[in-house]
């Protein structure tokens, strides 16, 4: 049977779609809720949910494989790889992280989100993180 | 005189160059390093500078002044806006921008960043919004 992962997309976000199918079925992969071994629906199975093109699923999933998050062999069901851990990155790729964290940040407030709101939803984020 | 806004591209980046450039002076002008009648390079200056095609520029600073960053003008250098805050955002853009932040988190994750090591990113970026 295979897990289906419930990934919302949003045509009209800057993300372009692919993007935002990698993006969901990472975080989900992260924080555990898609296991090693869990099978993804077919790429057909998914643009038909999904209303979006055949390809862009495709695109999708070969980025994950990409990344080492997916298996994907013709004729089967692409399933979730144990990927381990890769050791800990450069100094630079950290900085851009904390970079790219700065960008989002101030989009949020320049979207009239208070300084005060932004720093309770990083509290909380952070405290997720030590469970 | 122009302010030069020290923007670094990375063409390699998955986040296309137009957007890095909006990125950049929006944040600066959040945090305050840009300030309301700051004079923008030109166009023409910042394409060179950078050694990015005109257009890409040109996009960015029309995408800038239609969140109302800054002011152009043909013939005039652009100039930063003294934008007004908006109301507080709708629950919908404060979820999208929580699942932003998550999928962030996530992909550090991913590239071998610790819980911990994040988690302490966030903590100081909530710190400085205190400030």
């Amino acid at each position: 049977m295979s897990t289906s992962p419930d990934i919302r997309i949003d045509v009209s976000a800057a993300t372009p779609v692919y993007r935002q199918i990698v993006d969901q079925i990472r975080t989900r992969a992260v924080e555990g809720a898609l296991r090693p071994g869990d099978a993804l629906p077919s790429v057909r199975r998914l643009a038909i949910d999904l209303g979006i093109h055949f390809n862009t699923v495709a695109e999708a999933y070969r980025a994950l494989a990409e990344e080492g998050w997916i298996d994907v062999a013709h004729g089967k069901a692409a399933r979730v790889r144990n990927r381990s851990t890769p050791p800990a990155p450069e100094a630079a790729e950290v900085e851009d992280f904390r970079q790219r964290l700065r960008h989002l940040i101030a989009e949020m407030r320049a979207q009239g989100l208070s300084p005060g709101r932004i720093s309770r939803e990083l509290l909380t984020l952070a405290e997720g993180l030590k469970r």
